[in-house]
Formats: C-alpha cells, structure tokens, sequence
C-alpha cells in the first residue's frame, strides 16, 4: 500500500536514510555542507522504502522516496544521483510535494522534468537521474525498475550532472555547474 | 499524468479496447455471453492506455486499464488474463475501484490479491494473471512491466484459471472452475 501523502510504503522489505554526510561533495557549495556538518548537525537529506522483492532478473525492484525540504548554500536537497549498470530504464510516480528529475545521458544530453503527484516520468536506459526537492514540503515519490538494473553512483561522484537545482530569486532556477551564480539555465520548476 | 479517478493517463502512445466478442469464450456462462451478442450488444469488457515507451529490452512499459462494472452471468468483467513470454515479473498499482487479482503459477499453485486504491500489487515472473472488477465502479489500475516480457494469451486462453470471480449472496466469491454454483473458494474481494 502506497501512503501518497507520506510517501510510505507498507509492507517493505527495508528502509534507506541518506544523510548530509554521506554526500556533502555532491554539493556545489562544500563550504556550507562543511559548517553545517562542523556545527554538529547532519541532516537527513532523503529516506525510504524498498518493496519486498529480491534484486535478481525478471524482476522489477520498487521503492517510495522522500526528499525533505532544505538547502545546502542555495542547493536544493537532492538525490545521489546514479547510472543503472545494466542500462535500463526507470518509471517514476510524484506522490506528493514538488520537485524535478535531473537525467543525462552518458554522450552529455540533458533534460529535466518536473516531478509532481500524479505525473509520471520516464527515464530512459542510459540516462543518469537525480530528483530534487524545489519545495517547501518533502517531495515523496514511486520508483519502478529492473532487477538486476544496479547502482552506479560512482560515476555520477566523479562527473556529477552539467546543471544544479538552485533556489533563486524567481523560485527553482537550473545553472550550469561551471557558475554558482546562475546563467543560461532556465526555471526547473 | 495519470488520472487517478477516471484511470486516464496522458500523454499516451495508444489506446486498447477489448469487447465481449473478442474474450466471449473466457467465461464460463457461454450461454449468457452469446445471448448478449446476439441481442445486438458487444460491451466494452475494459480499455486502456499505453505510455509512449518502445516495447523493446532494457525499457520498462506503462499502461493503465479501466475495466467496466458487470457480470456475464454472475461471472465478474475480467481481462483476458496472460502469461509473459520471457518470465518477467509485473508491478500494479490501483488507482479506484474495487477488484481482485488472480494469480497462478505453471505448476498450479494460485493466489488472489485484493486491488484497491493505493494497493501495491507484485506479480512475481512467471505467473499468469487476471484482474477482476468486483465492485460497482470501474476499477482503475497502473501496470509497470519489462519491454520484453512479451504477452501469452494463448496459455491462458487453453487452460483458463483454476478459480473465477463470481457475484454470490455475501458478495464477491472465488469458485473453482469445474463449479459453476459455488464450492470451497471463499471470499474474493
């Protein structure tokens, strides 16, 4: 059963908690992912749930994230972000909250697509996928995808995605990782 | 987006339609499925929408399905019920209404899983399934399967399901198929 409100997910098989400190460097503003660490604090930047089914082919894995609210300097809160290591595609379901989809592909194609409850997005195989938080509430959302898909967060580690998630003055803004202060990115959502 | 209330999914690449003339032989009252034709009627059983995903490996496809309230004889609206080609499992979500899904696996063992709202519903690879409308609304779901796994209807068309969904006097009944009054099924939804 799907909590759409919470982003729950009952019965699950396990449940996953992504702190600041298991991900400062993915943010662009490392300073202030350092003091907010260094005061003592280390907030959870998303949670979950994995749905009871083994990681092997044939089957398909699903899981309900959650997002909170929140920003690192001007970041929005955000996924890992990862690559499958079989590509193969992933279909996502907003619950609740607002936010967007990073995806890239490995030949450097971007796109980005808002994540609200009902929309469905689609991601490709091949493409790399991040979420982000651009709201004020936790952003909770389905994820369906193959069982023997795989993680691969490292390459996103070293390369990262070529546009961030920044709050600006008009809201949600997507820049391009080279500046920290905007440029031609657009509004994400 | 998906419609959670009318089972709408947009955008969609296409449209599937199934009527009574094209599964008359899928319930187990021939009679009253035949006198429904002759009389000049061919209700539509259940519809659908498929998301705009190439039905290829690696990518998942996504498709929701409104089947109608009804019986053919005191048997319930039900889709024709199929194998996957390649075993590969399928994940379902209700979006409204009431219903059940069957579930049996090649070596005969059988399952049934209530289908409401919000329900989760996992069908593990390699096992035929049936969804069933018990309720006197359309019931609405979401299917998430592989881009291979391929439909067998054939399999099921021969064989059938060991258990049919049928109105009884305390509601909805599991009978087993050599019975048409009933028997040690039980409660279905």
């Amino acid at each position: 059963m799907l909590g759409f409100d919470s982003g729950s997910l009952t019965p699950h098989r396990a449940t996953f908690v992504r702190r600041l400190s298991e991900m400062a460097g993915a943010y662009q503003d490392g300073a202030a992912a350092r003091a907010i660490l260094a005061g003592g604090d280390d907030p959870v930047i998303y949670l979950g749930y994995d749905g009871d089914v083994p990681e092997e082919p044939g089957h398909l894995l699903f899981r309900t994230t959650i997002i909170n609210p929140g920003t690192i300097g001007s970041e929005f809160f955000m996924t890992k972000g990862h690559h499958h290591v079989r590509d193969s595609a992933e279909f996502y379901l907003g619950m609740s909250g607002m936010g967007v989809m990073l995806m890239e592909s490995r030949d450097g194609k971007f796109a980005a697509e808002r994540l609200l409850p009902s929309a469905v997005v689609y991601v490709p195989p091949g493409w790399a996928h991040r979420t982000v938080n651009t709201g004020g509430t936790p952003l909770a959302f389905l994820a369906v995808y193959s069982g023997d898909a795989g993680h691969d967060y490292a390459s996103v580690e070293r390369s990262g995605f070529s546009r961030r998630v920044h709050r600006g003055q008009a809201g949600a803004e997507l820049r391009p990782e080279a500046s920290s202060q905007g440029g031609p990115g657009g509004t994400a959502g």
